[in-house]
């Protein structure tokens, strides 16, 4: 089997470079391990940055996140009983984000591919990416029970944090920067409709809480919870009841609504780069090369950057000859993936309490939760961050 | 021996307030354990806030500082071999910083006070703070050999970190807030003119660097050192060589100069705060409340900023009848406090590399000043917090 880009992954990364290499008339094949009903089951993020949307709207995969997606001007940061919106267009020239489930994007983009675009493999198992410094190289997958091998031009890795394609990066020069944060998140879906129309971010002395959603009528919410946690060790009712005292405002008008839990699970928290992100012809995108906690909402957008990068840099080079883009790749990527680590460690940390947590701690996260609440540079620096870094322009 | 304000300690705050009272028409006595000489040679901090500059002004001691003091308009960051100037006027519709010495305002506000102010007692070692809790509280303190008593309506202790002041806050009520830092600061000063016009703040992968400068003449440069360091251990030499290293840029433009050095010293850094500012008719200002590392050359500024709120609050009572002010001095305080020790604990965490710093620490702290040098908002936050966070306004 032959193609100019192989590429390893069926997550948002993999099938939204598919969808651009496709509509600039670059040839792929897409290797994906599961099968499709579960990539269409699996729960993740659900926050697009601005450049998300536009991105997917330009890749012809905007229609159903523009029907059903909920664009959302602003974040509440909620903390000593007092609620503080930060109103995200005001702040950084019009700019938003838009709730719509990373589930969601990806049943669009299979749909697309499907009908219209190169092959997409499911229960296609890459094994290994082999010749990554030659002209040629080639992903080793195992399909039907037989092994074979997809030959390419580029590969693509876009296999998540447990993918074998960063396997192929050559140990001698890779580094790896990494922090792993004893917390988790517990997180719900219930079928309820949110409490409050936006993201409410809590930081309280008995750890985080997050209110967040899914649709109108499905609340997505999340505790800090120790790490290792069962989902089990939490009854619905001692979910509601954390979720509650977590969120507690001076505010009268605020209620938690309640309703059936209809799933639970547990995330750790890891931030990780690896460097560089290209060897040769293989290259990274997304969690095969990074993973920030979810604090900052940037996992998915960061990916989407990823292959955006690597799709105009292979146009570049195709329409213009312009190898320098594909050449810049990984200082290109690495430059934005730092400020979402920076920035997603910052909103870690101002709102977790860390087993360790001391008084001093305690005093300066409010400090810093006072500081972006009452002053519009620290204010704005949020909200630039939040509704995310450029894009690499063409 | 009987006053209205009992002052505690002739550094930059007391001898302060003793001004801004007299200039309202209160008497005070203020009470030093040292000699003049000694006071007069303290060296300390050296940054003047543009708002440590108006009260100066306001309260006559400003001739000399205007005359001899040297106007900032910005600082420059050094990283990764990169140089980057802040300019504080453009990013804060104005304000600067001006580079005068805590031992230079000390000297004008002496020779004030001796010409016009109430009685300045040095080498008068207060002893104890009493009856905080009645109308009538009670400095005992000895001079020539003899116990005294001054009999006071308000007490304020300026008498430093290791004053005795704090003791009679009551510990029952009493939260103390600390973080101590595994690094010191080895500070010199040179007979040479400083290399370059501004302060440099230099992130180095071997620690961080501060060029200062104490006159046209003479610079101030420091170090990070392991804690407990012995300026002994250190030869002049290998000072300058370290400081070359440290500030390593790709600009050709740039040369250390080097002189000899005429005074070295080792200090420890410290984060600390106790709350409450005041119980009773005890107040706490400056260090006796409250300590900051000084990379974010804060210590002097909060406490003027302290002071100025108590001699606003108790002109404000005397004058107006309105008690309220001088109820929420700790209040009013501690939320600039907290803001003084966020910034200056961000400062320093961004540019200090800690013995066990990880390579994913370096490159947040890299991000951290990436972001700083290229993005308006995150620059005006700290150019904002450089220059001065407002004073209490009357």
């Amino acid at each position: 089997m032959r193609t100019t880009v192989g590429i390893i992954g069926a997550g948002p990364a993999g099938l939204l470079l598919a969808r651009l290499l496709h509509r600039s008339g670059i040839d792929s094949v897409v290797l994906e391990s599961r099968d499709r009903a579960y990539v269409e089951r699996r729960q993740r993020a659900g926050i697009l940055e601005q450049g998300t949307v536009d991105v997917l709207r330009e890749a012809g995969a905007g229609a159903r996140m523009d029907r059903e997606g909920l664009p959302h001007d602003g974040i509440e940061l909620r903390f000593a009983r007092r609620r503080h919106r930060i109103d995200f267009p005001a702040l950084t020239g019009g700019r938003s984000v838009t709730v719509y489930a990373q589930t969601e994007v990806c049943k669009d983009l299979i749909a697309l591919q499907l009908a219209e675009g190169g092959p997409l493999l499911f229960e296609a198992e890459a094994l290994a990416v082999e010749g990554a410094e030659t002209e040629n190289p080639r992903v080793r997958f195992r399909r039907d029970g037989r092994e074979q091998t997809l030959d390419c031009d580029y590969v693509v890795g876009c296999d998540g944090f447990w993918g074998v394609a960063r396997n192929a990066m050559p140990e001698a020069l890779s580094r790896v920067f990494e922090r792993t944060y004893p917390f988790g998140w517990l997180g719900i879906l219930a079928d309820v409709p949110p409490s409050h129309d936006e993201l409410v971010y809590a930081r309280h002395d008995r750890g985080f809480a997050l209110l967040s959603m899914r649709s109108p009528t499905v609340t997505r919410a999340y505790l800090q919870v120790p790490d290792g946690t069962d989902p089990a060790d939490w009854t619905d009712e001692e979910i509601w009841d954390e979720l509650d005292r977590r969120l507690e405002t001076d505010d009268p008008a605020w209620t938690l609504r309640r309703g059936p839990v209809t799933a639970k699970s547990v995330t750790p928290m890891r931030s990780y780069v690896h460097e560089p992100m290209r060897h040769g012809r293989l290259f990274l995108a997304g969690d095969a090369a990074h993973i920030v906690p979810p604090t900052g909402a940037k996992g998915l957008n960061l990916a989407v950057g990823d292959v955006v990068t690597f799709a105009r840099a292979l146009v570049a080079y195709r329409e213009k000859g312009d190898a320098s883009r594909l050449a810049a790749y990984s200082a290109d990527c690495l430059r934005r993936v730092w400020q979402a680590e920076r920035f997603s460690y910052a909103m870690t940390t101002m709102l977790h309490r860390a087993p360790d947590a001391t008084p001093f701690d305690d005093r300066i996260q409010l400090a810093r939760l006072d500081r972006i609440t009452t002053a519009r540079s620290a204010e704005t620096d949020l909200a630039e961050a939040y509704t995310g870094f450029p894009l690499d322009q063409q």
